[in-house]
Parts: C-alpha cells; structure tokens; sequence
C-alpha cells in the first residue's frame, strides 16, 4: 500500500470559501487547506513552502477580471501550474429546523446578494445584510443561534458549519463562473492540450499591439484571454496580460514567443498548464 | 453684451470631489455642478435632461480602469463629447490655526490613504481612518470641528469648505492622473485632432481579435486603450472597449469601422470627440 502525503493548497478566505470548493474539486478531497485573509498572503504561503499550490480566482464570468490577482502575479515569481472553472452555486443556508417563512434577515457579501437579488425579493419582510465574505456569513449564522438569521454561502460551508440548505441555485443568473489558477513554485508545461499565460510590455507607438498579436495569428494560437493593467509610472501605458491555447512545449508557441520577446520591452512567461475543457 | 447660460454638470461625488475639479478644468469655472450619488444618477441625470453633461473617470494612471463606467456606457445611450486628463494631487486639510504636530487622525477614502502612505508614515502617533470618499472626509473635519482631525482630499475641497491647506502634493507618486469622459446626448465630431471610441462583440473562433485590430492597422491606426469586460450569459466571451486616434468625420476611420462591422456581431460607436494632448 503507498502513502503519499496531501498536498496543501492555500486560498483566500475562510473554511467553506468557493476557492475551498474549486480547490476540492481540483485536487481532491484530500488536501490540506490554508485559508488565508488575503490574495497576498497566499502568494505568500506558496512562496515560503508553507503551502504546496496556492489557488486564486483570476475572473468571474459576471463581474470581470479579478485585478488585484493580476497585479500579484506580476510583483511574485511563481508559476501558473493549472486552471480550473467553478459554477458558483448559492445556496440559502440556516440553523437545522429553521423554516423560510420565519426569516428576518439574510447575510452574505454584497455581490452574492446582488446575485440573488430575484430570490430575495420574493423574501417579504427579510433584509439583506452585508457580510466580509459568503463563508464568514455562515460562520456567523451557526455561531449567533438565531433561526431567523440565514447566509448565502456554497454548499461547503453548509457541509463546514453544519447549516441546513434552505435553498439551492438561487442565483438570477445561472452563466455564473469563477476561472481560478493554481500556483506553484515550479513551472510544468504539458506537452499537448495546454494552455499558456504570458504578460509583457510593448513600445507605445502606433501598431504595437496589432504586431504583438499578429505573431500569434500568424502561428495560428488561439487567443483566449486579453487583459490590461496600468504600466506604474508611465500613465495610459499598459501591462498586457495574455492567455492562449498551446505549450511551451511545442515549436511553433516557441517560435511566436521568441518573436514577441524581440519586440517587447518585458516579457515574462507566467506559464504553460493543463487546459480545462469545460 | 451677450449672454450664454452656464453649463449643468453632472459627476460622482460631492462638492469638492476631484471629478469636481476635473469639470471645473474642463468645461470652466461658470458650470453649474450637479453632485449625484452614484455613477449610475450621473448617467440618468444626462440621459433625463437634468444635465446638460456628465464627467466621469473612466481611468487612473495607478489603479486601471474604473470597470463600473464600461459596464454603465454599455447600459446607455449617451455618447462620448470630449475627454480630459487630472493629475491627481491630494492635500491635507484641517480647520483653518490647525498645526500640524497636534493631528492625531487623518481621514479619507482608502485609495488616497493608500497613495499617501509614505507622507502619513512620517505623521507619527496619527491614525489614518477610512472615510467614503475623499470630499466627504472634507466636510467631516469642517463639521466636526475638532483641529486634531485632517482629511485628505483636493484643494477644491479646502475651498468648498473653508479648511486649510496644511500640506500640498503629499501623494507617494506623481504620476497619478484621471482620465475623464464628457457625456452627453448629442454626438459631437470633431474634423480632426480627435479620439473615438468603440465598444464590440466577436465570434468566438481563433484570430477574431487580431482580424479586428488588423482592422485598424491596415488605416495606420493608433490604437491608444483596449478594455474588455465580460459579455453577460457567454461565459469567457467579451465586450471589447476601443479607443483610437481618428474621428468619424474622417474617410479612412469610417473605412475601418465599417470593415470591423462586417466581422463585429455587435459594435457601436461610442463617440468621436476631441483629443486632449498632455
């Protein structure tokens, strides 16, 4: 019989955080979970050794990119090792026995209640209350005893804190996905069916970004991502963050970045992981 | 002697807010100021004909782009009139005979708090505390009336409120400015010297967003911003916000935008309007 130690994945949040459920789905039931306060703090973690991977959202298919993340990732050294897509599920979560019609007040953070604020409405006499987070708001719930008081968490933290779900899917908008990326201290790069994060700087003179993506065009890469982030310094100037489909594995990725690195001031390789076909 | 009655202007904020001083810059000091709450009101107030314009930023130097105004010109129908560029220079404000040495809390929103970092670390046995935006943390120190309390805010704000300037440009970095967008419910287009805007969809398919750009590269083009924000209910699609140098008045914009339509399920122009050179 082998052993293999569980790896430790850090995240931001607290126990029963969507990034605890996308951790759980990614990399199993059997990790080590490091829940953490801030995004910085699990960028942290993984750099030190304290955790295996780190796992942080990069965007939500409602509301955008996750910048802060992006950010990081250019002030950190560490490689982008995989990705993985969450449905994000809102649940209505409360003390066992509670029933719906003897509810007051519903916690969660702000854009889980805007996410569900259909459901809500059909509520009568309940009032939204904003919490820090979703699984924070059901800590409180299990910690204050109080029936008439319920969250809007994930199912996990009802798992975590023993709540009983009310309520599941009742968000408006059910096209509601978090892509989040896993860190790593070492980079991977699949040899096929991968995927490649890349950012880099250009010359601010008419055409550059046209000729950045051209190289890439011209290599047949499909570009799934663009993302722009203020160059610090150098107003309307910009950190181009690109995601596109293929390894550094393969030549003709190779060729396209080599090509790139010639006309870019910065370039820097955040990685090549398994792409999730979803 | 004639007589031209003053332009109404709508912006986020209250007296004294830096989209104040953006306006007051841009369209002079006879305006009408119209503060309103939320980005939102600034758009219904224009849309309705309570304005005459709206300013709003749309973009800092330091922080990236201001996501909630993509997301609102999406929503409405006002077109882009104009531009203006904000260097942003914050400034503490206590009541007027306040010495320095006494302070003992400084408040503000926390983005300037943050950009003021290195000036408030030298305040030592001062508390810096979050307030809900720069203007308002003004008005708090004059209603207060304690001299231990300043704010950080704009010198229009030392103004409105009749507070004194105890420290000029106390931001970490210089290279914090704003850029504005006029609004308006009429199109302007200027003949030349000119920006334009554009905000489109695309197919989903390998190279749309390099056949797009290539667009604009064939007509010497300069592309000068590109933002994309989620398109709702198509999960890993997007709006692409365009912004380039060129005005609809001139044949070889008119070329390329109507090259991009062809490809684009979705493009609307935004608005062509002057440019402003900083």
């Amino acid at each position: 019989m082998s052993f293999q130690p569980s790896l430790s994945i850090a995240f931001q949040g607290e126990a029963g955080a969507y990034s605890e459920e996308a951790a759980r789905n990614y990399f199993g039931e059997r990790i080590q979970i490091l829940p953490r306060s801030s995004f910085a703090a699990v960028f942290a973690a993984v750099e030190t050794g304290q955790a295996d991977r780190g796992l942080i959202p990069i965007e939500n298919s409602l509301a955008g990119s996750i910048h802060r993340n992006y950010d990081l990732m250019l002030r950190h050294g560490l490689h982008i090792v995989g990705e993985t897509h969450l449905r994000v599920r809102h649940c209505l979560l409360a003390l066992p026995g509670t029933v719906m019609k003897d509810l007051r007040e519903v916690r969660s953070h702000p854009q889980a209640l805007a996410q569900c604020e259909a459901f809500l409405t059909e509520l009568t006499g309940v009032e939204a209350v904003a919490a820090f987070d979703t699984a924070g708001s059901a800590r409180q719930v299990k910690e204050g005893g109080d029936s008439q008081v319920a969250a809007i968490a994930s199912a996990r933290a009802a798992h975590v804190h023993e709540l009983e779900i009310l309520a599941a899917e009742i968000e408006d908008d059910a096209t509601n996905y978090t892509r989040f990326v896993a860190l790593g201290r070492e980079p991977v790069s699949p040899s096929s069916d991968a995927k490649t994060s890349v950012v880099f700087t250009l010359e601010n003179q008419p055409g550059a970004l046209h000729g950045a993506l051209a190289v890439f065009a011209r290599q047949d890469i499909d570009l799934t991502k663009i993302e722009s982030r203020p160059l610090i310094g150098k107003p309307w100037e910009y950190h181009f963050f690109l995601d596109f489909a293929g390894s550094t594995e393969e030549p003709h990725v190779m060729d396209a970045l080599e090509e790139l690195e010639a006309m870019a001031p910065m370039l820097r390789l955040l990685g090549s992981y398994p792409r999730e076909r979803w």
